[in-house]
């Protein structure tokens, strides 16, 4: 792990060295001065990433040829062929739990050993707890939002600070309290459940209802397969009789992408709404692939909005999903999932749960 | 590189698989909506990234037994298997220079081939180019406020997404104009100056003078060593005076700390003044070993503060080091470089400048 320090780490190295202090007796603590995001305790995490780090401390001679190029001319050889010898063999590490609530100025993780190693390992601790005890804590207080029931998604991966900052997220999130992520690297590796359906991309790479292919889909029960392209036509015209939308208006290509996605996933069909109007398409054309894939015997999973006003929208669409089960005759339509996406914050989940 | 990619990509891939379109000719653009920060323009980076992203595309063995226990089991298998065969060889890639001003709208990345594969690879190229961009972006802008000859260093590893997203951090400012990191790995990974010199734990790890070992320092033109320690106490008096503060309020310990340090590194030696009372311990304190170092032949390199007001304190210490120049007949003095540290923001610079 190592040269995962700052150079200043090494300066001051030196510095004891040289003053014959290297193997002085040390103690440091890693604690916070105030928690994160204004809240008033945070989850203490990274410990295994932080015991892997300690475990590989060493200085290669690669490294050690680099630091001797950065550091003044005057530094004494020995201190080299000294930061070559060096590992955490000596050092202890003393620590909370994984994943344990931890409060301000309350020490949750102590690192014992000679003063030079203390050092040096300084940075490398605080890069690997500091953010998974952040990300574990965000999570553990969005769980507080939005209570026990609600399923939370982490799909922080094209944001993130590349793939092992992505990672980190994936992990931290999963300990502090979501129940899935939308990173198949993440699942592989740590075994978090994945989950992920379609993209405004999808959506958008659709034109009518002619590109849809195949189109036939046996009922669940067993049987001649069906056109759902056809069944999905005839179901739009009575969602927008009931919903009072033009059918004109509910785009084509939506349509056959929602139809395209449920042939191929019928049991696992998601509509993501809001690629073009939601009221007048995205919702419509959901509802009439979802009770055509009903007529089959097979049930939709839910839909995501990925813009606008969530809490506002979402409360529109159950009012749709509960007039629909109602008219339809189709009791589970009234408490079809929904998901929302982008931007949710401690805010919003208190829209939410408002709402 | 993969399967660095949401869930849902795969989900997709699968759809258009199924319909045949897999092979259909794509094109994805990458742009942004919004500029970071506030701003108008962002620096496009990551590409040198993104393209190794590219070039290492390929399921393996494990990834797509990995993705069978994911997907629905319904999954074709046949689809398992054309994905075993995938690569990028097929895909081109049209960008704006690395580091370029790019503006929102107008697509900085394009890439272009069968829609399959351009799917997969949305989340892989966001991951590597969109902190990438946003890193080179903040630096630049910080450049911009900061001026040709103001120093930058960025110096986050340890609040970082991990060690990569710190690698990227200092390797994307210094794309967007910083100077130099405190990242040893980046510094030796990437070519970047790397900097640093002392932190309050080294200051906070001497009570005393007589811990200082070694304290000889012969002069810069050779000569017999003199007890640095003996000549900074002798000036810490005269300082004092001049700047009417009592000497037994500068702290022994942090005396202690500089005189070692500078004893180590006489000519890089750097006062961190904040550990204790800037005005009356580390300013006292710092001028005292600076002369004393002055006295034989030594020039410091400057002071760092990392707390409190930045902007306002850099004005008192600059009144001070003329004020000590002048007195003691010491041109470079009035010009010791100040350093600043800690929530340095956009803001603040602008208030530096303002000062």
């Amino acid at each position: 792990m190592a040269p995962l320090a700052d150079l200043y780490q090494v300066s001051m190295a030196y510095g004891h060295w040289r003053a014959g202090r290297h193997r002085a007796p040390a103690a440091a603590e890693l604690f916070f001065r105030r928690p994160p995001f204004r809240g008033s305790f945070a989850l203490g995490a990274g410990l295994a990433e932080g015991l892997r780090g300690l475990r590989a401390f060493r200085f290669s001679a690669a490294d050690v040829a680099y630091l001797r190029s950065v550091l003044p001319s005057t530094t004494d050889d020995a201190f080299f062929d000294y930061l070559a010898t060096l590992d955490a063999s000596e050092v202890t590490v003393t620590a909370v739990p994984e994943g344990s609530v931890v409060f301000p100025r309350v020490p949750f993780l102590q690192v014992k050993g000679p003063l030079l190693v203390v050092q040096l390992l300084e940075t490398t601790l605080l890069c690997l707890v500091n953010y998974a005890s952040l990300v574990a804590t965000n999570a553990a207080r969005f769980r507080l939002l939005a209570g026990p029931d609600v399923k939370l998604m982490e799909m922080g991966l094209r944001r993130a600070q590349g793939p092992d900052g992505a990672l980190s997220a994936s992990k931290y999130s999963y300990i502090g309290g979501f129940d899935c992520t939308s990173n198949i690297l993440a699942g592989k590796l740590y075994g978090i459940p994945v989950r992920g359906t379609i993209a405004h991309s999808f959506v958008m790479s659709f034109r009518c209802l002619e590109e849809v292919q195949p189109r036939d889909l046996p009922p669940r029960a067993g049987g001649d397969p069906v056109d759902l392209a056809g069944l999905a036509v005839s179901w739009l015209q009575r969602v927008c009789d009931l919903l009072q939308t033009p059918p004109s208006k509910a785009n084509q290509g939506e349509l056959a992408a929602f139809v395209s996605y449920a042939v191929t996933f019928p049991c696992d069909f998601q509509g993501l709404l809001d690629t073009y109007c939601v009221r007048r398409s995205g919702l419509p054309n959901f509802c009439a692939v979802a009770l055509a894939l009903h007529q089959l015997g097979y049930q939709a999973i839910g839909v995501r909005l990925d813009s606008g006003d969530l809490a506002q929208q979402s409360k529109e669409i159950r009012g749709v999903f509960r007039a629909c089960g109602a008219h339809f005759h189709v009791p589970w339509f009234g408490t079809i999932p929904i998901a929302v996406s982008n931007d949710i914050s401690e805010q919003s989940l208190e829209e939410f749960r408002r709402e």
